[in-house]
């Protein structure tokens, strides 16, 4: 991950949503967190930072997020059908304006011929709106991680412009 | 964050955690999820870890983990009633066995002389029992939300044995 792009991406995302003042939100499975703490590694970041569900157990998605259990048993988690319910759960549950979902395979295991290690959906919510797109991220965790975040953050600098 | 040190830690509470068939969960505040996204950099971590809420404004910690708006208006954000409250909210919203949370002023701005950047409250908690503990951190933002994230998992260490 380039630290000092997605600082810099993230400094212009949080100017935005304060002029605006919008509070952003995020839904997390495959990234565990980091692009929350990503976002909130630039100071003030309280201005326009709700928070983030990090959702790891599908009962979580369910449960906090509202991703109804039919999705994800029909498309699975990593699909796009639960990716922007997910977003669209993170703004209803964390009362945010704009939030950026993401639910992929870090690896190394869990894999299938379908939806090999390194796919991630991420999606992108608004009140009313919602973008979603799939990713074929290689690397090891760390790095599919790291991908993970910067495709979500540069996504996030359309949505709050 | 000693990372190699960190990842040793995290190996050790995910294989008492699976042994045990007991799930972990993380509410964080200065953090910013950073003690999430650690635990789930071993592959694996979705046999043992939940999720987490990551509650950056105050409305989410009273919406999703059910912190009272009148401790955290007597006691404020950064103490030990309300982080025990966070653990104690973690572990019914994201039904866990064994939760971690953090509150804390992770600078460089949100100082006072009676809490001043550095300062942060840690609660383990579990079914039935809880503890707390404060911390003075120094540093810059990045190196206390580094040191929090070593004092939350050295304390999940004793937990979860």
């Amino acid at each position: 991950m380039d630290t000092y792009l997605v600082a810099r991406a993230v400094a212009e995302i949080g100017e935005c949503l304060r002029v605006q003042d919008h509070l952003l939100a995020t839904a997390e499975s495959c990234t565990g967190g980091l692009i929350a703490s990503t976002l909130t590694d630039t100071p003030g970041s309280s201005e326009w930072f709700a928070g983030s569900v990090v959702a790891y157990a599908n009962q979580v998605k369910t449960k906090l997020l509202g991703v109804p259990e039919t999705t994800l048993e029909q498309y699975g988690a990593v699909s796009e059908p639960v990716v922007i319910a997910m977003a669209q759960g993170a703004l209803k549950a964390l009362d945010a304006d704009v939030s950026v979902a993401v639910s992929g395979i870090a690896g190394p295991g869990g894999g299938t011929p379908d939806k090999p290690v390194g796919t991630v959906w991420i999606a992108w919510a608004w009140p009313g709106g919602n973008r979603a797109r799939q990713y074929n991220f290689q690397g090891t965790r760390d790095q599919i991680k790291g991908q993970t975040v910067m495709a979500a953050v540069n996504g996030l600098l359309g949505v709050t412009k």
